[in-house]
């Protein structure tokens, strides 16, 4: 039925559903990228207070890299330091462990942030509106159909999917209705998302196994020493964990009892029946023998159900994808919520930039939901066996089989690599390979590439390596050409730029023609050559090598002999040459030794090699 | 003569003559404290291109403390290596040393940053146009006179300076004129300073021992490879510095022949007898076998006359002030310039805050000249030895009187910790005391205080110390306290404690009636106690030593074992308590050992302690 005349419409390449931390990093990162995008929210204002506020170290790094992170870092609070309280003697609660809140031993930012989720936003927004994106609100979507026809769905130019909107503020009737035909839409839009169920995506996995109270405050008074730390209460009367927040504020969640909280005929949480002062209450107990004097008024609270449960698929046709809360839900205990969801979108906005410029291929898109899934699931195993530990009773002498300080803080570290997000691994898939991954054992393919400083040669500047893999949507070749005041190591070096460089050879074999490889390919030098010794040599490497001198860097020590020169070492690369091909969104793609270098092409040829080919011969 | 009624008139607390990098840095200063400030130029438009533009070290130290460094890091080029060439056997050049550009061991920041003027001056306009101050332009000074009359200049009430200016923009006797009433006026208004002529200040020293060309330039092509480093050349053809500016961009300096630059009737530079052409002619001949290009346009291009002077005072009567190259002047080999003016300036704006506030007496004002004039006199000196080398023959096998390879190195490293600003010495004056200076070798009064992370007790978040003491015109007081963990020492601390905090003890000496301490004084307390341990302690301090929880530190290693611990030792604090005294500008101005804290009050006696008596009764 076509729409009556009065109802608007319109087209786009790609729309985002929900303006939380998920829309938005997809929006920034594809506004960034010059693509057609729009991003809708019923909301009518930005959220001001509450709500997510946990930074982990790799979505830091994952800021820094779209050049976010200098704002987060000055207007963030520093969480360095957990504590873990057991059971005392006096019916009170004692220090029992002390440690590192962040244990990733590569972590760049070895601590988490705490901004307010308005906050967050803003840094997103604010980016976004200097390239001339704004949130769209307050818009309902009231439909969505994803074209049948194939014809359709594999051609390139095509607008497959038609969602309904309804703008909030204009009355029924006069213009409130608009038909958006998008190229793709990404589905943001929270645990009840509207895009989800109108998919009829189910969510899979347990229903409920608890409910949570949180609430933001500036106590009146506070006497516990240890409320700017991660402090895990666990006492006979409750657990609770205490977060520190921006200014002198506290955030506290407590496990509930599920009985008092639960509106049976809805399945959901009753906030009649449990609120801000039963919060505190089970807080106030929990903390004995501290005391803390909450406001009159709390900044914010809430209560929740926590389902642990994943979305049985990600993705239709690899046209609409659901996003963040929308496809996971777990407990806040380990503060991943926010930094999942913002970790989906980075993941899949470079892919679809890839394919709507027409570089590769459908196949490309199928590793967001092969990758994040799978990640997703990971996360809910971790979150249930931390949850089960949080809510089990504290080991006492009246309570053998509790659990034992040791074993908390056992677990808190073994995880610190997942729960901080840097241990994140993506198997094997159509953009890893890790088929010569002996080649560089501290570069592995599947995860992201960690700190390491180098120095630029033709300046001796020091460089952390991560501030050369910027989201750019460019895939990085660093290529690790050995010294290269050796003779016979520069001969391999040119042998290798030619394979990979020589017109209608290696990589050209992966553009669109026409293209240029610039666009696509950002290709870093580092030689293992004394800086000194290196900067009358930058001009003996082919110019693919040293497109701009401040593409070549060596690993040796800065000018002040004081930092720099491990990063062979570190990386475990071979003097011999490597290649390593960074995906854009920072994660190791695949390693190649200068004796397969074959293997670049390949590489890219599995995703990209039918570029120009139409999506439907493919 | 009373002035006809239709001349403006306006009184001001600080008039600043010249809106160059003295100037702005004073009214930047001023405006940040809330002083009632005016800044005036004769230029209708702020600098854009060329002159000067390279930030040292300390200078870069500086701007982190008034919030500024972030954007000139974000913008400018780092410049970390020194590379040095003699001539070769083929009458060419060679490189002869290769070293760090910055030679400070405890500089923060081991390089110097080139950006341009205009760059840096902005930084400055947009800081101040978020306080509410624009520079007011063009506005040239007609007159200034100041009151012979004591009771007035004693009077701090008084407006005893008297200036008429004149709108440029406005013609003749349509209210272009204006007279204002200033309590203080700094003129900074460059090497040809109006301010200094007008109160008839001489310049003492050399008139000038050579003359100079500059040239700032893309080239079109410049195959030196070097060409990213500070680059001194010594050749047989004549003498240049090579330095990186912003993107390709390339600054050279050439030293010229004296005869045929100078016009002999007006004493100074014809740029009419030579400009661009010549100066690269020498610099195309100076850099053989190396090549340049020059676009066809330069950027910026300029040659002067150097003369190695100081003026007679830097004041007159401690009411009108002059500052930057009005006060000194001196070759652009070393990198000077700019950093010396705007130092200037850092070192005046704070003490003129605490007088204007009425917090500290006339005295204060008096070392400014102390300190400044000596400073003006060592850089002299410096230059001096600096370009004799640079000028000098380098040695060749016909030539064995010239200056070798390791003598010219030698002096860039000794004269490294001046250069770079970092090895300022203030000598001991009413606000520099070093009677306790065994207490703390490492913090040297007179000195600016080095960089050393301390770790904030409450929440471990790693601190750098330099960042603990922003220029807010505070002085700090800087609590060594030992290891409060230990009873005896605790007990000594709350000693110092009470005698410095009591109502109408110590500090409370120190200040106008009335005022509040902590608008005057900021306390920051390092304990030589673990971290683990001290976080249970910090209740157990004096009030006045933990005004807010974040004011409390330790000398520990930080969480994740990777900085801190080695404060105390670094800087040789005594275990026993010593309380260090850090000037608003980030000098030391003393040291006090425990036993000895009534020299703590005995220190701000001697300029503050007659505060709320009238300037006139001093």
């Amino acid at each position: 039925m076509a729409p009556p005349s009065s109802v608007k419409s319109s087209h786009v390449d790609v729309l985002i559903i929900g303006a939380g931390p998920a829309g938005l990093m997809a929006c920034n990162a594809l506004a960034r990228a010059g693509i057609n995008v729009r991003i809708i929210d019923q909301r009518s204002i930005p959220v001001r207070v509450g709500q997510a506020d946990g930074f982990q170290p790799r979505t830091l790094e994952v800021f820094q890299s779209y050049g976010l992170l200098e704002r987060v870092l000055n207007e963030g609070v520093q969480m360095h330091i957990a504590t873990f309280f057991e059971p005392d003697l006096d019916g009170g609660i004692k220090l029992v462990n002390f440690a590192p809140d962040v244990t990733a031993p590569s972590a760049r930012y070895p601590f988490e942030i705490l901004l307010h989720q308005g906050g967050i936003e803003a840094v997103f927004l604010d980016s976004m509106r200097s390239l001339g994106v704004e949130v769209d609100r307050p818009i309902k979507p009231i439909s969505i159909q994803l074209s049948g026809d194939p014809a359709i769905l594999d051609d390139r130019a095509s607008y497959p999917v038609r969602v309904t909107l309804k703008n909030l503020n204009l009355p029924t009737n006069e213009g409130d209705t608009e038909i958006v035909h998008a190229k793709y839409v990404i589905g943001a839009d929270g645990a009840h998302s509207w895009t989800r169920k109108s998919l009829g995506i189910v969510m899979e996995g347990e229903q409920a196994d608890s409910v949570w109270g949180v609430v933001d405050m500036l106590p009146e008074e506070y006497n516990f020493p240890y409320s700017r730390t991660k402090a895990i209460i666990h006492s006979n009367n409750g657990a609770c964990m205490n977060i520190p927040r921006e200014d002198d504020k506290v955030r506290l969640y407590v496990q509930l009892e599920e009985k008092g909280a639960i509106n049976e005929s809805l399945g959901r949480v009753d906030k009649n029946k449990i609120g801000e002062k039963e919060i505190l209450e089970v807080a106030a107990k929990t903390l004995h023998p501290y005391t803390i004097k909450p406001p009159k008024e709390c900044e914010w609270w809430t209560v929740y159900r926590v389902g642990q449960r994943v979305a049985s698929k990600f993705s239709i046709r690899e046209r609409i994808f659901i996003a963040g809360d929308a496809c996971h839900t777990h407990s806040p205990k380990a503060g991943q919520g926010m930094n999942a969801s913002m970790n989906d979108t980075h993941n899949l906005a470079w892919k679809l930039v890839h394919v709507i410029r027409g570089w590769a291929n459908v196949s490309l898109l199928k590793t967001y939901e092969f990758e994040r899934k799978k990640y997703a699931r990971d996360l809910i195993e971790f979150d249930k066996e931390f949850a089960h530990l949080f809510a089990s009773k504290p080991r006492t002498a009246g309570e053998h089989n509790g659990v034992s300080p040791e074993v908390m803080l056992r677990a808190f570290t073994t995880f610190g690599g997942f729960s901080s997000g840097i241990g994140v691994h993506y198997d094997d898939s159509a953009i890893v390979n890790s088929k010569h991954q002996t080649y560089a054992k501290g570069l592995v393919a599947g995860e992201r590439v960690p700190p390491q400083t180098f120095i630029r040669a033709a300046d001796g500047r020091p460089y952390e390596l991560q501030d050369l893999l910027p989201s750019d949507t460019r895939f990085k070749l660093l290529v690790f050409a050995g010294d290269i005041s050796v003779q016979d190591q520069l001969e391999k070096v040119r042998t290798v730029a030619d394979h990979l460089f020589a017109k209608g050879r290696g990589l050209w074999k992966c553009v669109f023609p026409g293209e240029q490889l610039v666009s696509v390919f950002d290709v870093l030098t580092i030689c293992k050559t004394s800086l000194r010794r290196m900067i009358g040599l930058i001009d003996e490497l082919p110019k693919e090598l040293r497109s701009h001198w401040s593409s070549v860097f060596v690993d040796d020590k800065d000018i002040q002999g004081k930092q720099g020169g491990n990063g062979y070492a570190n990386f475990g690369i071979k003097p011999t040459g490597v290649v390593v091909i960074v995906r854009p969104d920072g994660y190791v793609g695949t390693i190649v030794p200068f004796d397969n270098v074959k293997d670049v092409e390949g590489y890219f040829a599995s995703f990209m090699g039918s570029c120009g080919v139409p999506m439907s011969k493919l």
